[in-house]
């Protein structure tokens, strides 16, 4: 192994069981100088390293990427260039304004800004959801910065059972692309980050050309199965089994609703074959599942509503699009987030006046 | 007071809120032989009686009708002819077959039957929900039973607190009826309840020539926002308060599903004026009230979903009415009802095959 410290520079945000096995991939390569941003756990991980039970790389006792850091903020003040910055938290626009994905990279942003001399910053969205780099678009000039947005797809299982310890059961596959189709660094670079994830044997990673689809194609599963099982509060066999003769969830649920996101992506010139409707409404059918909109809620955590449900139908109304069964499902996760959102003290309701109280953060 | 044996015998067949307060209210007024079927609290009732708290009549300590007793066969098998078979209790077809209300009246009408020697049997399904006779007529034959059967509707703020502990704090407002509306006995079984119910300056009693339009009326209410808050576990005015802009829960959820209960109710020649589904949207605007079916889910107790919701959509399929609101919130809570029925052990989920246990009850 070369110097580490010569190699491309890669920080992961988020240390959760996505964040921390995707940092012990780039590590494992071996091509890259690996820095990750740990929360909750910083002061345990930095003594002894993580606890790693993985399916794709084995068992680590005491493992730790090159650099730890407690806080975005401590990272961007290392003095250090990062080639890639890789966002791996939940994308939730609705949620705490300080928590939005943009103001999280921003010193990071402003930091490789001041020291890149023209370099390129990549960020790249390992998240769910349409729409998602938009964003980032929206608040860093791409030219001025020269900024990459880059898209990351994961499949895996993998989850943080307790402070420092991540179970791994899940194999994990992720592809990778530009959300700007035509712009060749982008491509060059998502390519690149290809290269410095995938351990042959291990793990499956892949360039993703056309990323757009890929985003629509995910959501037929998250719109439609996700959003479901987050209001009844049910794994997705029972989702189905529970359903009126066995049949009604995925027939007046899931494949409705799948229709129209075929419907949505259409107006964009996104062509979702019909046969992955059915591919979706089976992958989970007989695996004991509960999708994490469902374990947020559950949790009283935040759910990626809005880039998993509201985004697509944004898209749907600028495009003429109808959406009942969407639409339903988006009204009535929307007040089961105002739940969450209240619980969270994001806002607060008056029960005297039995009415919101303004003054706090709003959508 | 006169000697209550020679009055009309009434039986009041669930003590909760609801059934504790009726019994009460007809032994206050003094006309009627009261009993009550206490499942739970019953030795504590039969040794001390009901501690109650009401707005409508005051405080009593020790207060007990007539006769209590611990189950519907042990009233039956008391020699009495009843009346009145008040039902109080949930009507939950998807519920226990034992609980079903026909079941649960059958040992009373035996008993009158052989007793009654040409008597009439009145019971009055004091109960949520549409088509709630239906089930009667289908199991007794109303000639031969010489049997009437009651609409009741109430409204009414009561809750048991403790055991044998009642706290009414919203005043008891009843209309009583005849489901068939030709029917002259039953006509003037329903005015003779009201008679022995109404306190003058007390509670509310009046006699509705109308049963059909009430239910449907009260539907309105039930079969769009009790549902809804059922699903997102939240009182009304949350509901309201947590939608898009404020707005979307009364716009996109709870108009457009009275609209369709609106168009459901025209098909039966039932007309509901528009300007009730505002007064519905309004009347828990600035309440912090949960309706039954969200306290139902709350405590893991099965939900009237088919009285409430069910039965409608069965007649707007047989009246071919498009309803895609409210098939949305049934599709949605017949998965919720099948979380609480696993629950209940009503039925049973292999979670090494993913699949329901075929032999337990089903719908």
């Amino acid at each position: 192994m070369s110097d580490s410290s010569q190699l491309p520079k890669i920080i992961v945000i988020g240390a959760g069981g996505v964040g921390v096995i995707g940092a012990l991939s780039l590590y494992y390569k071996g091509l890259s100088n690996v820095s990750l941003v740990i929360r909750s756990d910083y002061d345990l991980v930095d003594k002894r390293g993580y606890k790693i039970t993985s399916c794709d790389y084995g068992q680590f006792e005491n493992w730790k990427p090159h650099h730890v850091y407690r806080t975005v903020e401590d990272a961007s003040e290392s003095g250090q260039f990062f080639d890639y910055i890789v966002v791996t938290t939940k994308n939730i626009p609705d949620g705490p304004a300080h928590s939005a994905v943009s103001q999280v990279i921003r010193p990071l942003i402003d930091n490789n800004h001041k020291l890149g001399e023209g370099c390129q910053t990549n960020v790249l969205l390992m998240q769910n959801g349409i729409d998602i780099e938009k964003e980032i678009w929206n608040l860093f000039d791409r030219k001025q910065y020269h900024l990459n947005v880059l898209s990351g797809i994961q499949l895996i299982g993998s989850t943080k059972v307790a402070p420092g310890v991540i179970d791994q059961v899940g194999r994990d596959n992720l592809i990778v692309g530009a959300f700007e189709r035509e712009n060749k660094d982008a491509i060059n670079a998502a390519k690149k980050f290809v290269e410095l994830y995938h351990n042959e044997g291990k793990n499956c990673a892949e360039f993703d050309e056309n990323v757009r689809y890929s985003r629509w194609k995910k959501l037929l599963y998250n719109a439609a199965i996700n959003t479901t099982t987050a209001l009844v509060g049910l794994d997705v066999p029972r989702c189905l089994e529970f359903g009126v003769d066995r049949k009604s969830t995925e027939e007046n649920i899931f494949k409705p609703a799948m229709r129209e996101i075929v419907a949505i992506a259409a107006t964009e010139n996104v062509l979702l074959d019909e046969s992955l409707i059915t591919f979706f409404v089976e992958i989970t059918r007989h695996i004991m599942f509960k999708p994490s909109m469902c374990v947020d809620h559950e949790k009283g955590q935040l759910m990626e509503l809005e880039v998993i449900l509201g985004n697509p139908l944004k898209i749907a109304k600028n495009n003429g699009v109808q959406t009942p069964v969407l639409s339903m499902l988006y009204y009535l996760l929307v007040v089961a987030q105002g739940r969450l959102r209240e619980k969270n003290g994001l806002l607060k309701f008056d029960e005297s006046k039995a009415e919101l109280v303004d003054s706090v953060q709003s959508l």
